[in-house]
């Protein structure tokens, strides 16, 4: 049995705790928090809550440390500092920064024969790996990377913050029509407006100005103002009722040319329709964790992405079986 | 500059020729053949054709031999004598023999030193990995794949076995309604017939009975009697024009349930829309022959197949590189 623990108990740390619960070779031994642990109540009832503290002295009970806090400031720290610890798998989606973060973490890992997969999930993560093997494989190409429709939930936060607002839900949309001209293989230069709209649900404040908040949507730098934004206003009750869910998905396309001439097009797509974001990004990130914990007993260290793992590493079946049944 | 030789000159030799000359760090060293060597026009100008033999003494000057022989005699045969010598990539195709086969190439290798890939292109090959991981990442759900609409070489050639017949050209077609349900997250029961039809178009020779013709393709057994099968008789004239191409592809759906109780669906699609069947086909064996060489250089030996590769290799650029703008 693969023993995992599990640090942050938000929407991904709930995701990787059911997760685990598929897959017959693991088994959560913890999750830990850095709120009170009396305060954290986990879906497995069988499982313990320890402070953030606990994690200096469980290194001979957990195989893999599972990292579901943010990218933003939670784990630029925290991976590094667990890597020296434990083997960890983290989510890590600044794109700007990996560079760093892989640095950090293979340092800490290295130094203590651990390994640590970073940005792990499905983008960064399964749609990383489609872009790599269609550029290998058409290397006369374009790429396409279409999101949605699902919950954008950096969005959907950036809403919350204007001025009148109580709750929001952004819905990030492909444009039908961008899509299909890229699967047609027409090679389009799309603009960010002619990608993806953008849709929000608002709940307003009482009194609140509503056409002052459509419009701070609408115009708001880097989040809205490149797109074509639909704003529409409901009730708390149609929010719980309708928009509870974290729906998302979409499409890395490649298309390219071979022959002498480049006479022949191919168009190679990976799609996604996911129901719930969290789950889905849980269920990539456990099986990566068993790859983290295969790799480190072989003798394996330092920092990995979904790049330096082969898929073998991910399965709990053998090379034989995986060769006989899904070959 | 990594140095290929390719045996075998047919559709898929020609199809790695035109796949090398896409990728800068690559050069085609030699075609070698079965047949005299003054017949065989290769379409690179400045390149040597060779019969076979010479593979005997040529180990200095190339780095990757891709075998593009067929899987049901050459193969078997050909890939562990050259694991002997030389790194090799094949395509070998019959299922129901990899676990022989890679034993054969593992032992071969191995003793020499060498890396031999077998069973390289999209199915298997591209397929068997977005089968793999899907079902790590979803081991609660259901496989399908769905092939084309292709030209299906093996059905092909059984028609032009039968009495009367000139030529053919099969293509294999997924039922749109079948692929509908399964995309909709339905998990449907589904037979051979209801997932595929097959479609002939056949030149018959002149005074043939073409109703007898008919009659024995929808009712050969293995290739056509379980499915709904249409025959079409053409001229020559028409099936030049219009059927001298080798379009394939297909689809890789696995649909799986996430969540405590499994309330979450998630529909996972791998899609291939093909011009060239064999130009793609040679494209991710040349993929695969950069790994070969990469992981070889590395101090690597020994059988492997998609599964057992780390997509890093395949890429001609640096993990610095790929981190950057793929991940």
């Amino acid at each position: 049995m693969i023993r995992i623990g599990i640090l942050g108990y938000g929407n991904l740390g709930r995701g990787v705790e059911s997760a685990i619960k598929q897959n017959d070779d693991m088994k959560l031994v913890a999750v830990f928090s850095r709120r009170d642990p009396s305060t954290v109540k986990i879906q497995t009832s069988d499982v313990a809550v320890y402070g953030i503290d606990a994690l200096e002295t469980m290194q001979d009970a957990i195989d893999v440390l599972i990292l579901c806090g943010g990218s933003a400031t939670d784990l630029p720290v925290q991976t590094p500092q667990y890597a020296a610890k434990y083997n960890v798998v983290d989510s890590f989606d600044t794109h700007a920064r990996i560079p760093e973060h892989f640095a950090n973490v293979d340092a800490a890992a290295k130094k203590a024969g651990k390994i640590g997969i970073i940005s792990c999930g499905w983008d960064p993560g399964m749609f990383s790996l489609n872009r790599l093997y269609a550029n290998c494989v058409l290397p006369e190409g374009k790429d396409y990377t279409f999101w949605g429709k699902g919950v954008s939930q950096g969005h959907s936060d950036a809403v919350r913050r204007i001025e009148g607002v109580k709750d929001c839900r952004q819905y990030t949309i492909p444009v039908d029509a961008a899509m299909e001209a890229v699967r047609a293989g027409k090679n389009p230069e799309l603009t960010t407006r002619e990608k993806h709209v953008r849709e929000c649900f608002v709940v307003a404040k009482e009194g609140a100005d509503l056409g002052k908040i459509e419009e701070a949507i609408k115009t708001m730098p880097n989040y809205f103002a490149d797109y074509d934004t639909t704003v529409h206003f409901i009730t708390e009750e149609e929010m719980k009722r309708d928009h509870s869910g974290l729906p998302h998905g979409g499409s890395v396309i490649r298309t390219g040319k071979t022959g002498l001439n480049g006479e022949n097009t191919h168009v190679i797509e990976y799609k996604l329709t996911l129901d719930s974001n969290p789950e889905f990004t849980g269920s990539v990130i456990v099986a990566y964790a068993r790859a983290a914990y295969r790799m480190n007993r072989e003798g394996m260290s330092g920092c990995k992405t979904v790049f330096d793992i082969a898929p073998a590493y991910l399965s709990a079946q053998s090379g034989e079986e995986l060769r006989a049944h899904l070959l």
